[in-house]
């Protein structure tokens, strides 16, 4: 299997942007046609409406977009057949070209930590996630299960540096030894992405760095030159285009943004009202062309298309 | 429903010792009776087989300890079965008396945190359990939405702050502003658990602080006099009942020490190798009763029972 950050490097490139869909199946946001009696609804029907909406999400955007994000947490809220229902959305997205990356933020102690390796990277995996998202608080041993895991498995891995949150300082901003917290688990990314990189420059190691700190994301930019970085935090949490500009590499490469409710549920929003809540995907289709049009009219994920 | 931190306490009170039995059910190292052909079982098997492990262990140490302490990587390694099991577990644990504590260290930003809150805080959670361990990165607003599930539903969180891995000071042990993170972090723990105190003066927000620094696990206990520690390392990692002494109150309250392989899988230790495989679980008990035996000989759990 090809290296992680090669393959998600080809599908940017194939798709000519980096838009991340994310798949966060509220069950309360969804559209009427499948949330029909919120209230009464038993959790395994409220799981299969939430995977039959990914998977209408999926056919709208696998053509347009190089992957989607679903968010574990959604689907956990909905007990085990939840936990079906993600394994049935990732295999559909999969199935329809589109990189996966598992949002889970997972961690534990070494040999706990690779059994989340096992069941969570690679298409032979339980779950067959492309990446996954994983947490640094426990330090860098907690960390090697999964990239030992992520290189024999061609997958990859976005490790929580900056988040999106508006407290995500208290902890993160720290300062030790004249560097901020978020800094030295910067450094160390690096050196994961470094000690794996493919022929792009880029390692199977990346980065979460929120969209809504954009002055600290080009300086990650510039601090992890061989990580990949996950960017959340666009649109319904506040960051635009141009915020996230610093995130990309002079090729356009470098960054995938992620979006969730801005497109999946668009069909709520003002600007798409004109669609009507039948026609969801059609929200869902212009949110997402919406989104590539400004990534690449401001920032340098412009280059990936060539000029008209 | 009754207040974590007082369940808790009884639930402590009634067994007589604070052991928290830890669910780990790696496949491979189920006894022969359960796991008869490793490598040709499918994934529904192998999940069955480590569902009926744990319920066979919850059947031996139902009676003798207060809580057990699932570990989600261990079902989540066996997919969508794999968490079928880890919920049907959950239940048989409850139905026996048993407190459950779901070692599964999630976090997220606010709104998806409260997914993760709903998804396994309280008996009514589709998960059900009583606590939830929790990671701190993301900082205090991303732990909000789980206090307060917790806080209506009678639950209780443990959130990370000093882990028993040999690299959990790579971050956790940097300082900033004269003491380390992980004493920012308990200071944050310490506010949430005297802002939710219960009749037993602890709250239902605890902290996860690893036996193999037991200098620390004092600091600790001195540090977050409301906060029930959960202290994970005794055992296989190397902890002893005297390295955990310090995290108790003079009661004999205040933590709770947690052993999986120890006990699980102690029909593999050298000690019990006399009882044969088939009679594991009688290596179950025996090692269950000595690890209480040796906390009440060791730390000021003694004070539980009377003295004979």
């Amino acid at each position: 299997m090809t290296h992680f950050g090669d393959r998600l490097a080809a599908a940017v490139r194939r798709a000519g942007n980096p838009v991340v869909v994310g798949l966060d199946p509220r069950y309360d946001d969804l559209p009427a046609a499948l949330n029909s009696s919120p209230a009464a609804a038993r959790i395994d029907e409220r799981a299969a409406a939430c995977g039959r909406f990914c998977r209408e999400v999926i056919d709208v955007v696998a053509a347009r977009v190089p992957a989607v994000k679903p968010q574990a947490a959604f689907f956990e809220q909905l007990g085990p057949p939840g936990m079906q229902a993600l394994a049935d959305v990732m295999r559909y997205a999969r199935d329809r070209g589109l990189l996966v990356i598992a949002d889970a933020k997972r961690n534990d102690i070494g040999s706990t930590a690779e059994a989340y390796a096992d069941a969570w990277l690679g298409h032979d995996s339980p779950w067959g996630a492309d990446a996954l998202t994983v947490s640094p608080y426990l330090g860098g041993d907690s960390l090697d299960p999964f990239v030992d895991a992520a290189t024999r498995r061609g997958a990859g891995l976005f490790v929580l540096v900056k988040t999106s949150n508006p407290g995500g300082g208290q902890f993160q901003d720290l300062n030790a030894a004249d560097r901020p917290l978020y800094r030295h688990v910067a450094a160390h990314v690096e050196r994961l992405a470094a000690g794996s990189i493919g022929a792009e420059d880029y390692g199977s190691v990346g980065a979460v760095t929120g969209a809504t700190y954009p002055a600290q994301l080009a300086e990650l930019r510039a601090a992890m030159p061989h990580a990949w970085l996950l960017v959340p935090g666009y649109g319904s949490q506040g960051a635009t285009a141009r915020d996230v500009a610093g995130a990309f590499d002079a090729r356009g490469l470098g960054a995938v943004v992620n979006n969730a409710r801005g497109i999946i549920f668009a069909y709520r929003r003002p600007e798409y009202a004109g669609l009507g809540t039948t026609r969801w995907q059609d929200a869902v289709a212009a949110a997402t062309d919406d989104m590539i049009a400004a990534l690449r009219a401001e920032t340098p994920a412009g280059r990936l298309v060539p000029r008209p």
